[in-house]
């Protein structure tokens, strides 16, 4: 037996109890002739104690004991003279009366502790000792808690978890697949899946009614910081379903996780278009923490001999609340060039300050009288020591360069309340998107997208402009301007589909060799459905407040794909691709 | 809305109520001015009722619905004058006020009923209506009930579980791997896991203590009956562990799944040694749910003259009880050709009839007078009536054949209780085994399977002949003759990992290219550390007592490793395998 006990539990009650312990040497220290030792386990951390004067041979060993060594002691529960309030067990200690190394450790490149001296690439290569740090060890312990009460809260609601298969066909819409030789049929591949979406949408045909899955998906893209190519999603979709029943089920389910796990209690949540999310934030996953809405400008500064403004489709502005004292002319240049990078693209950031002491200062003094901008701060309900930012040009672009900066002033301005959570859904994205380049039509969601049902007439019969302003019957989950998880009411008719095949640009005959499986399935009773996807990782990252995905990957993988700890990938025996019928065609 | 109740719901209670219910017809039937229709969906059936005299229209337009269309209907609840007691919504039916036909249907290629008379192939590639049908339906959702009840238990006990990535390294031993192209890093290749026993074994590393997932795992083998491309494992990991607790705590977690979900209490499970189980049974799986254990008769049968069993290094024989007097000469003669077959290879079949009224009667009557035979009768308790079957020859290969004879007779003999359960822990399994082909080792569990203690100092001093005694600290779960899973005491310490490795003919090299990383882990603190894994399928189909695991998987692929009803594997595009920088190498 390796312990009687974990490092977390014993407490003063134990005291005079023999226990064994076993786990990792955290520190040591000597104190005259005593030597406390940290022990330390997935439960906690325990104090044992070492006296030289009772048990030198005992005391030297313990003293001989390196960091992250393994040992297992047997020992008595004895009240700490010097208490620790701040640690479960620090009320108790250790006399030890044997010790066991069960083995010992090399030097960690890397402390172990709550922060780390590691780098990113190094606590990767040695990600078996990143994962004994408490956060690592919270966040992987949280996600096992947030898998198993999303399963809890779907079973609760009739869903069936069903495993669909990972070795799929290849389909190369949309991102790139990851494909897999097969060696039993020669010169033809697997795919792994980017998601389950036919083979859910072949369940609600199977009369499965309810289907979820927490499963991997995958994508061979070219990875942007904090992508994985393979990640988690909580999969579902629903038979007979209307979208504001899918949408009322999947927000029970969230605000079940944020109560369940962390205690908070969510507000509704809203509805908001595409169209007045755009309007409003300029983005269709806007973040609700704070408001500084966009100001409409077209009216108020356009006709004013500026001619950026006057030749300009959209004059769009932010209000900043209180800055206009304390912003340099260093930081409004700063923030200028901020907006210049090639990642934003403005060209440049007209600015009206209504300064503390009554006066206005402006970029575009020069077109725009003191008055002029005065009566337009009071239209927009800007007050003394705000600032107005203002943007222009074309209008799609502009706005999202706005919403880059009411992001970025929301964070300078500190707005955002930690712990502060605000839910969105979004609705009634648009169904096509036509793409210039290509001069074809991408689909906004998937292919498997319905529009919604007013559009349905116009779909089949519509133009080319028709098509352009087809609403699809789908929605995202935003939060803290996080996208969560996304839907759709899907197609369930094969002449609907077929249609969306062709706007797409699919042949009938690639149409039917891809996705022939499922429009057949259409043609023998397939129900009214529709489903959603959350993204897993990001689900228990934003729960946590954090940022980043990789601390709630066991195994993540860096930017070029690369598992550093094992080394992945690799290459393979000549013996193995000659099995699976193909060979290396590297260019030198 | 497209149901107020599902099919499955309305009783007496509800009588009065309007509703409104979706789902499939399943038949409909005419009788006199009345057409009925069952309308089912996946929580059961409801019968529906049109009458011609009260609303032509909507009855003639019931009457024009086939089987499999997909409808909406607005009725009243009424009780049925006919009632259906073996159907839950037997007491009531629903008299229609409207009909809407959402999605017809082809006429489906099979009958949806709990008995198809479609052939495996045709309801593989229709399998979304194979899904539709009772017993898939059951066995699905069974499936999800399982998965969520060990995730639960294991919650319960502390266990964490942890998603380990797919997307890893080839390591070509024991089976083959599916490899997947990596097109960021031109001719290297990624695995997909054919367990996750490195990851695992890393998170103990890790100080994760206690992990399992519920995981796919791929091997591309040649296919036999029974057996998937992919398959899922529930698998486990724990660290300062000893076996018997391992044991305990799977035994607890199959107590539970069979209590849980079967109403069935298990008793506690007997360990029993491999050479035991060999020795008993012939199998180390043997099904105890029938006794017909091994009687050796060297000691009686050999020296009387008969040359076959005078030479053999085994005499061995089972005794079938009743059926001296039942079975003819063509049945012994049938039993012995059976026995002859290339998938058995015995080389006859000696038997020894004692007959009801006291008479003997052998196929080796010439060499065993009736005393003989009789005092070996009496020393094995064969009685008036029963047979005694007897094989010889090498001692393995006999004990395989006679382990087959004595499963076809405990069929034939209909020894088998269906609900009867007989789980057994078959333990100290062979480390090694030698292959005289390949002249090396193989790792009878995996090369990751710690020596028992005992056999330590041995396996790293030894020499050969020692190396084939040796025992192996691990152990099978055996359920009804079917292995449910297995596991060991792992190795956690580079040196004796590294002689593994040397034992099982691995260079330095290649043993460090590929387990580096996990030799490396062991010398930081590696904590002792065993675990287990389930097959999942396999687990399914036991407690159901049935023996095909593709009636628990929703998406099976056929003995050629195809997905039928997608038709994968399949060609992809010379721009895909050109960005992977791979080309095809078929023979022609």
């Amino acid at each position: 037996m390796y312990r009687s006990h974990n490092c977390g539990e014993l407490r003063s009650s134990d005291i005079t109890k023999e226990v064994t312990l076993s786990g990792w040497v955290q520190v040591s220290r000597e104190f005259g002739g005593l030597t406390f030792v940290d022990l330390r386990d997935r439960y906690g951390i325990t104090q044992l104690v070492f006296n030289m004067e009772d048990n030198e041979a005992l005391c030297t060993q313990a003293r001989s004991l390196g960091r992250e060594f393994v040992i297992k002691i047997v020992g008595t529960v004895r009240e700490r003279s010097n208490k620790n309030p701040n640690r479960p067990t620090g009320d108790i200690e250790i006399e030890v009366s044997a010790l066991e190394i069960l083995n010992p450790s090399k030097v960690p490149p890397f402390t172990i502790e709550e922060e780390s001296d590691g780098g990113d690439e190094l606590r990767m290569q040695y990600r078996y000792l990143d994962l004994r740090r408490g956060p690592l060890q919270r966040n992987i312990k949280f996600r096992s808690k947030l898998a198993l009460e999303t399963r809890k809260y779907l079973d609760s609601q009739d869903f069936i978890e069903v495993e669909t298969p990972f070795l799929i066909k290849s389909t190369p819409e949309g991102a790139r697949d990851f494909v897999v030789p097969s060696r039993m049929n020669e010169g033809q591949f697997y795919a792994l899946p980017q998601s389950p979406q036919t083979f859910k949408q072949i369940l609600m045909v199977g009369g499965i009614d309810k289907y979820f899955q927490i499963v991997k998906c995958f994508r061979d893209e070219d990875l942007r910081a904090d992508r994985q190519p393979e990640f988690t999603q909580i999969d579902c979709e629903m038979s007979y379903i209307t979208r504001d029943q899918i949408l009322a089920t999947f927000e029970g389910l969230t605000v079940h996780l944020f109560k369940e796990l962390k205690g908070i209690e969510l507000a509704p949540f809203p509805h908001m278009s595409y169209d007045e999310a755009l309007e409003r934030y300029g983005s269709d996953k806007p973040d609700l923490r704070f408001d500084m809405e966009f100001i409409y400008l077209n009216e108020q500064m356009q006709g004013h001999g500026f001619n950026v403004f006057d030749g300009a489709e959209t004059v769009v502005g932010i209000v900043a609340k209180g800055i206009a004292d304390s912003y340099s002319n260093k930081d409004m240049k700063g923030l200028t060039e901020w907006m210049q990078r090639p990642q934003i693209g403005a060209k440049g950031l007209v600015y009206v300050k209504y300064q503390g002491d009554g006066s206005i200062k402006s970029t575009v003094g020069k077109f725009y009288s003191d008055d002029v901008l005065s009566t337009i701060g009071t239209q927009i309900g800007a007050e003394k020591g705000d600032v107005l930012f203002v943007l222009s040009g074309e209008e799609e672009k502009t706005r999202k360069q706005l919403n880059e900066l009411r992001l970025e002033m929301g964070r300078r301005l500190d707005l955002i309340k930690e712990g502060d959570f605000k839910p969105l859904w979004v609705i009634d994205f648009p169904l096509l998107e036509w793409d210039e380049v290509s001069e074809r039509f991408h689909a906004m969601h998937h292919p498997f997208t319905s529009p919604k049902k007013e559009d349905v007439e116009r779909m089949l019969t519509g133009d080319h402009a028709t098509m352009k302003a087809l609403r699809a019957d789908a929605y995202d989950l935003v939060i803290n301007g996080s996208e969560i998880g996304g839907g759709s009411i899907r197609i369930h008719d094969r002449e609907l589909q077929q249609r969306n095949f062709d706007l797409l640009g699919f042949t009938k005959e690639e149409a039917q060799a891809q996705f022939g499986f499922l429009m057949d399935a259409f043609e023998y009773g397939a129900p009214p459905h529709g489903g959603i996807a959350f993204g897993f990782d990001r689900l228990a990252a934003v729960l946590n407040g954090q940022s980043s995905i990789r601390d709630f990957i066991a195994f993540p993988k860096n930017n070029q794909g690369r598992d550093m700890m094992i080394d992945a990938p690799s290459p393979i025996d000549e013996e193995q691709l000659k099995e699976l019928s193909i060979s290396l065609n590297i260019q030198e």
